[in-house]
Parts: C-alpha cells; sequence; structure tokens
C-alpha cells in the first residue's frame, strides 16, 4: 500500500471541541480512502499538566503552552483553532502569516470586523481555510442540499429554524471561567445568537441563499450570575434567548430562534424549508430522519416521509455500516476532516470558508443590533 | 326536495353501542346525501325506566321491554342487535323470520354453528344483513383497501395486527354484569378473542384474503375475579391475552395478538401490512394517519410516508369538513350506517355480511381451539 | 324526564361555518347532560333555494332571506353569525339591540374599532355572547390550560404558536366570492392573520395572558388573482403570511407565524410552551395528543410524554366514548356549545366574550400596522 | 499518566465485524478510562492480500492467514472470533486450549451441542469469554435493564420483539460467499433465526429471563438463488422469516418475530415489554429513544415518554459528548470493550459469556425444531 501524505496537525485548546476534532483526525482515514492522512504533531495550552493528559488521550506527540510557538513549527502543515472566541482572530492571522492551512471553530469571530481581518489574512495569505459549522455534514442535513440543487422544491416560500436548549434556566449556573465561558460575552461576543442561531444561520445561507434583512428580539432571562472563577455576583452580559424575522435573497421569508430557556430540549436543532412543490424538515435529536413532502406524488398519497438517511446511497453513508445503522453527532466532524483532505487533493476550497462564515458574522451581528434599537437591518 | 324514504329502526340492547348506532342513525344524512333516512322506531330493553331514558336522550319514538314485540312490530324495517353476544343467534333468527333487515354488533355469535345458524336464516329470509365491524371504516383503513386493490403491494409476505389495551390488569375489575359482560365467558363467548381479536381478524381478511391454517396461545392472568352481580369471587372464564399464528391463502404469514394487559395501551388497534412492492401500516390512536412506503420511489427518497387521511379525495372524508380537520370513533359507524342506505339504493349487499363474518368467527374458534390443545388448526 | 328548556336558535349564514355550529346544536344534547336545548328555529341567507336545501338538511323549522327579519323575530333566542367578517359588526349591534343573545364567528370584527363597538353593544344590552374561538375546547388545549392554571409550568419563558396551510400555493386559486371570500380583504378584513393567526392570539392570551407589543411581518406571495365573481384579475389584498415577534406581560417571549404558503400542511395549528418546571406542545393534526414535558420526573426518566388526551378524566372526554377512542374537529363546537348553555343555567359568561375577541382583535391590528412600517407596537 | 497494561488482540476474520470490533479496539481508551489498553496485534484471513490492506487501515501490526498460527502466537492475549458461524467452534476451543480469551461473534454456534463443546472447553480453561451480542449495550437497551432490575415495571405480562428487514426480497440476491455467506445455511447455521432472531432472544433472556418454551412458524418465500461463488441454482437452505410464540418462566408472554422480507424495514429491532405498573419499548431505527409508560403517574398525565437517553446519567453516555448530541451503532462494540477491559481489572465475566449464550442457541434451535413439527418445545 502507497504510504498517506501526512498532514500534521497543531491544535489550540483542547476543551470539547477538541476533543471532537481529536476524534476526526484519528478515525478519519479508518472509514474514508483519502490521499492523506492527519498526523497528530502538538496540541497546546495554557497549563501543561492538564494538556499533557489529553495529549496521552488521544496520540499527540508533543504539547505546547504557548500558542506562537506552535504556529512558529515548521513540522505542523495546519493549525486547530478550539479556543474560545475572543482569541480566533489573533491565532488566525499570524496562522495565516505563517503558511499555515487554518481549521477554525465556529462562529469566525467576535464580530464582523475582526471576521473580515481574518479573511483577507487568510486570502492574503492562500492559505486553505474552512470553519467547522459541522451540522452541515450530518448526512440528512447534506442529502437536504442534494435536493434543493436538484431543484425539488422549486421556488421558496419559508425557511424556518430553531435551536433550543435548556441547560441554563437554573439561575445557579457560574458564568465565565473553562466550563462556561460561552456566557460571558467578553470570550464569546454574544449567548445563543453565535453559539446556536449561528449554526442555524450558516445551514440557511448554504441552503437557500443570502439574508437580506432582519428584525429581532433578544432576552436575558437571568439577569445576574455567579463568575465562575472569581465568584462574584455579575450582571449577565450574554442574550439567553434570541428571536429572529427576515427576508432571504430569494424572495422567501426566515424565521431563527434559538434559547437555553426551552425546557424539555437538549440540544434541539431544526430546521424546515416550505418550497412550492415539496417541503423538507429535519431536527437533531433524530438526526438520521430527514423528512420531506413531495406535492407532486399522486393525490390521496401525498405525506410527509420520514426518510431514514443511512443506506448506502445517501450521502457519507457508504463509507459507514449498512442501511439502518445509525452514526452520530462527532460523524459530522470526520466528514468535515474527510472532505478537507479531501479538497486539498485538487485543491478546492472546503465549505464554509471564513469568507462563507463572515457572511454569517454578519447576520449575527445584525440581529444584535436590532435587538438592540428594535428596527429592520439590512446585512 | 323531495321526502327521503324511512328505514324504520327497532334497535335492540342500548348500552356503549346502542349510543354508536343510534348516532349513526341520528347523523348521517346531515353529512351524506342518501335516498334512505333511517327513522328511530323503538329501542328496546328490560329496564323501562332505564330504555326510556335512552329513548328521550337520541329521540326513539317509543320503547319496548320484549325484543320479541320489536320484532312482531309492522312499522319497523330493520333491528339493530345490540344486546351481548349470547342473544345475538335467537334475535336474528328471529328478526330473519319475520323479514326484518338485521344490522348486528360483532362478534356474529357465540360460536361457528351459532353463526351458521344466523347465516342460513337471513339467507333463506332473503333480509339484507350486516355486522358492525366499524374499524373497516375507518377512512385510513378503507383507503388501505383501496391501495390493496390497486396492485400497489404487490406480492403480499407479512400480515400482522395486534389489538392492545390494559383496562382489565386490575384484579379488582368484576367480571359479569351490565358493565363487565365481556368478562363472562356464558355472554361473551370468549375474552379478548371475541372482542378484540375479532376486529383484527375481519379487517385481515377482507384487506388479505383467507386465512388457512392458525396456532395460538392464550392466557389468562387473573384467575379469579369478583361477579358484578352476586358479589362472589369466580374463577374467570375468558382469555385475557391472545397470540395467534398464521398463513393465509396467498402466502402471506399472519401474527395476531391482543390482550387486555398491554400496559400503556388503551385501544391500540393495529396492523402493518408488508408486500413486495410497498407497505402500509395503521394504528387506532392516530385513526387518521395512514404509513405508506413504496419501493418504487427514488432509492434514496425511500421512507415511511404518513399520510394525514383527511382530503376530500380520501375515503369518506368529502363528506365531513376540510383537509386536516378531524373526524373520530363514532364517523366509523356513521359509514356504515351511510353504506348500508346506498346500498339499499341498489340492492348490493353492506360487507361485511353475516356470511362473511362467519369466516372470522371460524378463525376465532380455531384460535381458541389451539390455544387448548397445542396444536395447528386448519380453517 | 322533564322537559329541556329551548334556546331558540337564528343563525344567519350557512356556509362551512354554518354546518359547524347546526351539528353543534344537534348533537349537544345527545352528549351532555343540560337544562337547555337549542331548537333550531330560522336559517338565513340570500338565495332561500339554498338556504331552504340547508335547512332541510339540518332540520331548520323556517328560512329567511334578510337577517333584519330574524332578529326581529320574538321566537328567537339567539342569533349565530356565520356570515363574512365584514357583517359582523352590523348583524352583532341588531341583534343587541334587540336583545338576542349572540353567537359570532370569529375574527370578532374586521377590526378593533368595529369590534369596540360591538363590545358596547352587548354589554348596554346585557346579552350573553360569545365568540366561536372553537380551539380552546379541544380537550387536549382545554387541558393545557388547566395545567398552566394548575402551575405546573412555573415561569413562563417561551411561548410560540403557528398556524400552517398550503391551499392558496396554486396562483388560479381565485378570490372572493363565496368560497373564497378569505382570500378578499374588504370581505375578510385581512389574511393568515385575521383567518388562522388570530386563533393562536386567542388561545396564547387565553393559555400566557396578555400580549403587551409586537413587531411583525406579513408577505403576499402572489400578487394578482382572478375574482370569482368578475372573472377580472386584481392585486391581492390580504397578507398570504405573517411573522410575529412579542413580549407578554408575564414576561415571557412570543413567536408566532401563519400562512397559506407551507407545502404540506393542511391545517397544522401547533403550539408549544416553555416553563421553567414544564413544556407543553399539541399539534391540531393529531389533536388528541397533549406533549408533556416535566423536569420534576427523575433525571434519567425525563422525556416530552405523549398523552392521549381520551379518558374520562380527561377534559370533555367522559361525555364521549372509552379510553383511546377519538373525537374530532367538530367537536369543539359541540363543546363550545354544551358550556354556553351549561352558563345560560347560571348567567356566566361563556369565554371567549366579545370582549376577550377584542384583545384578539388589538393584537392583529398591531401586527398589520407593524408589518406595514417595521416598527414594534406596544397592544 | 501511568502506562496502560496492553491487551494484545488476534482477530479472525475481517469482515463487516472485523470493522466493528477494530474501531472498538482503537477508540475505547479515547472515551473511557480504563487501566487496559488493546493493542492490534494480528489480523487473520486466507487472503494475504486483502488481509494486509484491513491491516493497515486499521493499524494492525501483522497479518496471518492461518488462524492456528495466531492462536499459537505468544504474544496475543485475545482471539477475536469475525469468521462465518461454521468456524467458531474449532477456533474458540483451540484457543480456549492455548489460555487465550476469546471475544467471539454471535450467534456462539451452529447449534446448541457445538456450543455445549465451546462452554466446556472455555471453562475449563478459565479464560474469559464474551459474545459480541451488542445490542444489549445501546444505552436505551441498558437503562430498559435498570428500569426492570429496579422493580419499575412489576410484573410482566408481555414481552414482544421484532427484528425485521427487507435486504432480501429481490430473487436476484445470491446466497453463499463472502458477502452473502449469511443466505448459507451451512455457513450461517440457519437464516433469520441465528442472525436477526438471536439478538431478540439475547436481548429477551437478558430483560425478563428464561424462556420455558417455543411454538415458532418459519418460512423460506424465495425458494432457489443462485450461489455467489459457483453461479449455480440451488434450494435455498435457510429461514427467510420466522414467528415464535412462548412462554417465560416468570409467567409472561413471549412474541418474536424476524424477517428479511417486511419492506421498508432496513434493520428495525424493537422489543416493547408490559408490566403491571409500567412498559418499555424500543427500536433500533432509533436508538436513542426509550419509550416508557408509567401507571404511577397521575392519572391524566399518564403517557408514553420518549426519553431521548443521551444524558450524563444515562448509560454509557457520559463518556460521550453533551445532552441531546447522538452516537450510533458502532458505540455498542466500545462499550463491550470497554465493559470487557473494566471487568478485566476485577476478574468479572463480561456478559453475555458462552454459557449465557447457550441459552439463546437453545432457543434458537427449538424455534427450528418448532418450526419444523408444528409443535410446541420446551426448552
Amino acid at each position: 500500500m502507497e504510504a498517506k501524505k501526512p498532514l500534521r496537525i497543531g491544535m489550540i485548546g483542547y476543551g470539547f471541541m477538541g476533543r471532537t476534532h481529536s476524534n476526526a483526525y484519528s478515525q478519519v482515514n479508518h472509514f474514508f480512502d483519502l490521499e492523506y492522512k492527519p498526523v497528530l504533531k502538538a496540541v497546546c495550552a495554557r497549563n501543561a499538566e492538564k494538556v499533557q493528559a489529553f495529549a496521552d488521550q488521544w496520540g499527540y506527540e508533543s504539547i505546547e503552552t504557548d500558542w506562537r510557538k506552535v504556529i512558529a513549527r515548521d513540522d505542523i502543515d495546519a493549525i486547530d483553532i478550539c479556543t474560545p472566541n475572543n482569541l480566533h482572530k489573533e491565532i488566525a492571522i499570524a496562522a495565516a502569516q505563517a503558511g499555515k492551512m487554518i481549521l477554525c471553530e465556529k462562529p469566525l469571530a467576535m464580530n464582523t470586523a475582526e471576521g473580515e481581518e481574518m479573511c483577507e489574512a487568510v486570502e492574503k495569505a492562500g492559505v486553505a481555510n474552512t470553519v467547522w459549522y459541522n451540522y452541515r455534514r450530518v448526512p440528512a442535513v447534506t442529502m437536504a442540499k442534494q435536493l434543493i440543487e436538484r431543484g425539488l422544491l422549486g421556488k421558496i416560500f419559508h425557511y424556518r429554524a430553531q435551536f433550543l436548549q435548556d441547560w441554563t434556566i437554573n439561575a445557579d449556573v457560574p458564568q465565565g471561567g473553562a466550563a462556561t465561558w460561552r456566557l460571558d460575552a467578553e470570550a464569546a461576543g454574544s449567548g445563543v445568537t453565535g453559539d446556536l442561531l449561528a449554526h442555524c444561520i450558516d445551514t440557511a445561507i448554504w441552503l437557500n441563499g443570502k439574508l437580506d434583512s432582519v428584525s429581532a428580539m433578544t432576552e436575558t432571562f437571568v439577569k445576574e450570575r455567579t463568575h465562575a472563577l472569581t465568584g462574584l455576583k455579575q450582571a449577565v452580559s450574554i442574550d439567553d434567548a434570541a428571536t429572529v424575522m427576515g427576508r432571504f435573497s430569494n424572495g422567501s421569508l426566515a424565521l431563527f430562534e434559538s434559547t437555553r430557556y426551552a425546557r424539555g430540549h437538549k440540544a434541539l436543532y431544526t430546521f424546515e424549508i416550505n418550497g412550492e412543490n415539496a417541503s423538507i424538515a429535519w431536527d437533531l435529536h433524530d438526526l438520521h430522519r430527514l423528512k420531506f413532502y413531495d406535492y407532486r406524488d399522486e393525490g390521496p398519497l401525498r405525506g410527509w416521509k420520514s426518510i431514514h438517511v443511512s443506506d448506502g446511497d445517501h450521502p457519507y453513508m457508504k463509507s459507514w455500516w449498512v442501511p439502518g445503522l445509525q452514526i452520530g453527532y462527532e460523524h459530522t466532524f470526520i466528514h468535515q476532516v474527510a472532505d478537507f483532505l479531501k479538497d486539498l487533493e485538487t485543491g478546492t476550497p472546503t465549505g464554509p470558508t471564513f469568507r462563507d462564515s463572515l457572511e454569517t458574522q454578519k447576520v449575527c451581528d445584525a440581529i444584535l443590533a436590532s435587538a438592540k434599537d428594535g428596527t429592520w437591518k439590512h446585512i
């Protein structure tokens, strides 16, 4: 067997997303036939002991405690950014300048201005870049994209999506720190808008094209929380919930909602698209099922079909098991790495690129601005 | 407007089924365009006071306390039998001999021998006759029949059905008497076999043809119950649960189950039919939904469709509301009366006739016999 | 048996809603034990032949072709208004002035100003009045009300509802005339806002209290339609779709959507309420099922429960059949009549009264105004 | 970090199950904290080129083409048997005699007699042994076990399970050879009984205890198929479908069905257990969802709960992601390896052992025997 070409990874940050990415690098060649093979060169974080334990568990060859050193290393081809959002820009720009490829966690940046700088940096450097909006690569979601591209839906009237959680209802959940930085606007940039809604927006733009305008409402239900590190009560700086109306360039209406106060929903990311000829619906809690309604079916036989997207002729599924047997959340990251490696063979950009994700950033910024002053915002 | 032709009804018995039938007679002309119109002439039961209250509530013109008098009346065209099963034969034969049409509650009789006598009586008398196996006329069930008749399923491999309840788990539920005669084999003939399984068998034969052979297992979980009238503890004489394997004449396999010990199920009558080209499934708890899987759909788009059978081009639904708006249990009886009246216009038998229902009786008898000795029975 | 007290009905209009109301009057005493009994005195419409056919089918004693005559009749106690919306005000005020009780189809009026006049008229006259927002009386919806009143949900964070249909996607559907007056703003006042969203708003206010402010977006997808009577192409005057964000007085966020362009949905009225301790969801296509999530369940056993609201201890269900057996759309009207008659016994108002429904009207007006200028509206 | 203790694996066979097992060994230490770590020492198959490619893909250190050599190697601790069923016995006995631990694919053997020999061999050798009945370790299935052990269901009345597929409906599917040996009784021992029903039986015995007696029916719908290697038409020797009634020692009734002719079902393994106080249901197509009905809930609030078994307090899930995020089919094998390694630390047997699986084998044999002569069989 011919040896694989190595893609030497340096990962910065090692939290929840560090695990999903490391798993993706470990697994991709077991299931996909590719020229390239990721090599786990280094993982970096400030706490040497903890990052060493992580490196041992996942098989990283070395650790670093200063991210600049990772970027400076000659034996690394690609930088994987899994830090809190407020570090994305600085790391990404430095990595680009060092000529490294970049795989950056979402959202791209703290805001559009930062994102624009990052885009310019990677484009100037000409380095491969992608943002981990992983849900595009749930097989059923990718299949939705294919059905839309085949024109099966016809003119689109409605696109609605929601991302509902309930884990912050308890007012005793702290904010800030390593585990709950997503509740701290200084680290995260925003609350549910950047964390959850950004996924909805990324998928929406991918599936349904540009969003032209939005009007939004946000709310912070719990006004004060204890900071995880200082133990002090502080005003909560993030949006707990966000509701958005909007209009797409193709004339369809948008409706988005995200919240961490929807009792009973753990990570319920759903979308539904209503077209002239057909409709599609999906939800993350039953991720293998694509709901499909086709008006071209014979009248009395029309109905919503629940397609169990697990066959060899469904996206990505030929690489896994046999029809009916499921894959899970982590596989979306494996798919993104598989696509990234495949695209390296041909020099193709792997969506969403930084530039693609900047569009999502713009929508998120418009949402937050609209929620502040109650007016519609053009994007 | 031309006057309707009257169909003068004499109903014997007035319990739960008396209500469903009386409602059907009251409602049918509000929703169906028919030459005939039922007229509620008389209702009969032993307790004059109670039957008078019933007559008042439903608008019966008169009451009787002796069923033979109802049959003897000249102003009555059709006898509706809603008594416990052990009276079906005697009443039906007398009614037939008096030249009355008969609408008889299911099951037809206590056993095949009784049923055979009843068939002979109505056939000799040449009177219209039908048995209230009402579930045939759930719109989704009727639609299943249509899809099968169109040949959409192809060769059938499997037919499975179940009727699950849980109301007798409590050992304090009494047996016998007016409310619980269904737990007394002397009044009911059998337990779940005649009460619940009979529905499954009737539908199965209608949809999938003759059953050739069965092997069955029954169980009585609660061995003793207090009699509702005497207050005495007595051995339970009925089957609490019945499981049946079988073979249809068309080569498909049968699987039936009914029980009153399936905690969590109120009246869950379900069936599923697997054919070479398509499959169908239905359940009574969501009676408007027909599940349909069509192998001829394009490969990646195959899936189980949930058809909300509530459109104008679905069976019976044009007579009701608009798409998406539901009807319920009682409407199956209205549909049977509508069909019976329509068939009177043309002299067509209304299925299931006594003769059709005798076939179900034979299967039920074979089930009980097989459960006794553990061997297969030919039918 | 004691004779029932008659409630003599004069119905004005006889279309789709005329059937649902007439059925309710016919059926209510078959299933509910009440002092009063509706008597179908007169039905009124301009076309004598058609209204006579309707009267024959439903058993009305007489017809009228001028609604003022119905109101003038001494032998009529209550006026039922089923006309297009643009006639509600005039008829209601005249009826109130004549001292008649009024049962008025929804929405109450063409706009808030009209509705205010109507409220004043009935309150001045002191006549019983109610508006047919029938969905309150789906047993599962009434049960939701009970659970909220028991405090099971705790503080409410989110209320979202949608009413989705797809029957006007075809640009060949005409507007105006008897069958499609709902597409004509002159007859209907608005499009989906008054027709569909009004149901969502009525239920929302009933379940979750006052709405303080809204921001809305509407769209007319098909810009021109042929008029059903004139055959002329005309600009479409109604809203085809409406999306609404809002805030309730109790601090919860509102999200409403209605459209007739959601391919695959016939009459999908859904709502979901997320509280601190529990959440509730319901949809009209499976109207017997109430989804309930209770955070107080033991941790690993938490989940969304699908309650089949068909037991004797569920609202209204004791009057119908046995557990597991369904009722349908028309029964909501029967329940409203049953409540109206019961309330007559005690002189209690039957919600929603005109005054209750005026609040819904105000919200609808605010929605339409917000959609016009893109700003938030206080109610 | 302390070094892990190696468990050196020699795998015999490398087909579909070779992938699931290899993946389990690769992944287990990424997610579970264990003293032991599998080392992929050798993989063995007759075709050197193909097995080398497999070894390269999964990182096996060496290959063998004679399974006796794998067993003879000193550097191997455990033998993993993934061959067709007709080789299980010989390999397992040799491995036991060589003092190797054994992880054997299911079903244990071709029949009870073989299985008995295998049990005696491993018990005599005192080697750790387990059979890959992987579905026990779907988190929702393991949770079902916990709920039953806590006594939440009370007395059990019914246990029913089915395993439905549709991939052999096409008569052009060949039999025999590497890909379709499961259709050849010489390699597989039986058809759906050993392949699919065996899973149902294993889970049933685990959850509900011993099966005392069965009565079964089998069918071979397609009578002749082309052999994959010889190209010759031959009589089909396996059972295409099997239906089973039975009785458990605890007094509950059993109902099992498996088929490869249920159009529309890919790998629909379902079970439902009805107890006095609660019921449980599960299906493999939505493997994260455990349906649970608890009669002790307040009356009007009773219903089937859909528990999304994906929280940290659900079995195995703490090792994976966060609530709401799914895992898939392959994880059941990872869990079995995790348990096997954990049990090595304490010397505990890992169920199902060979002895446990022999019980399943006995039931399968009884099923096939009953299907032949149509009589009940005691087990």
